[in-house]
């Protein structure tokens, strides 16, 4: 197809789509003249994926890049290229020097008997959050931190056992299952909250 | 205590706690002269309160009030207190209008046997965290959806079982569980992807 059926195709405005291809985003289409290019379905799919980045979830030009190399080189050690696509999505956490920068998250991931790597961003991450219930007054009682991480690894399981097999798709799965489907598991744990609540009220459901 | 004991107390300083009892987000204290009043550990906890909702969540001036008087005035219907605090949070959706804004979220609740309220701010983040999955090529299948509602709404359950019964307790609770633990959730979702994908790769945690 022509570079117009392919921006028809994903939705896009022609311009963004040779905006991506200078930017080197999307990979080239194969020549039929000096003027002209034609794509294919791969195209589409890379599109979509480059929309979802800079659109969906928001991250800049440079930073679509730097995870799209990674979807398009995931090297021999998967499980490192995995951790470092997903450290490359928001939110950005300041890493942390010191002799035990994480305190809180250490605790915590040893309650819950989880590996502990204090490279891996969500450490901070987790960090902070901890953090923050503290100090407003709501630290995460052990009883919940039990509950949640064991209701969380069901979930993160259900997840892995659906990962691809073949490595390009496994880079592009975690990324895209990491911050597309992170909005929708925070918009249904306020749903079932109310529903939970409405319950509770004798609403019927 | 003084002005100064009480931004101690929570380690902010007293200019910005002046400029909290200034806007109204903190009650005065007790004058004990001209001026001079006296602060107790219902300021101390208020502060901690407004800091979480300005500094943690990243509230304005003016979306914490309007927080704070849910919190100070749940009314009679804490039903209804509890869901307008929690649309009162980020992230700010565009509610739409049309005879049926909602397709995807109404299907998904629908399907998850759960209340579906058109007016509840969470419909409209879950309509919009869904069609993001599926422009990107990745929807959420129905498999999933069941997966994911089912362990949230055990989570739900945890959340709510735990809500204390005197509503302005049980609106802060609800406010602060939905903000500051909503990052401990998703951080925990990524931790607990990097251990399974551990255990999978066959590394001793």
């Amino acid at each position: 197809m022509r570079i117009s059926a392919l921006a028809d195709a994903v939705g896009l405005p022609v311009a963004t789509v040779k905006f991506y291809l200078r930017e080197g985003l999307l990979q080239p289409g194969v020549a039929t003249s000096a003027t002209q290019a034609s794509y294919d379905e791969s195209h589409v799919r890379r599109l979509r994926l480059v929309r979802a980045l800079i659109g969906s979830v928001g991250l800049s030009v440079q930073q679509a890049r730097a995870i799209l190399e990674l979807v398009d080189d995931p090297g021999d050690d998967l499980y490192s290229t995995l951790g470092r696509a997903v450290g490359a999505l928001p939110p950005a956490v300041e890493r942390r020097e010191g002799d035990d920068p994480y305190p809180r998250a250490r605790a915590a991931l040893a309650a819950l008997g989880q590996v502990f790597d204090p490279e891996y961003a969500a450490v901070a991450q987790l960090e902070s959050a901890l953090a923050a219930a503290e100090s407003a007054g709501m630290p995460i009682s052990d009883e919940r931190l039990q509950a949640y991480g064991d209701l969380l690894r069901k979930l993160a399981a259900f997840d892995l056992e659906r990962m691809p097999d073949e490595p390009h798709a496994a880079v592009e799965y975690t990324v895209l299952g990491t911050a597309l489907y992170e909005p929708v598991v925070v918009a249904l744990r306020r749903l079932a909250h109310q529903d939970e609540a409405a319950r509770r009220r004798g609403i019927p459901s």
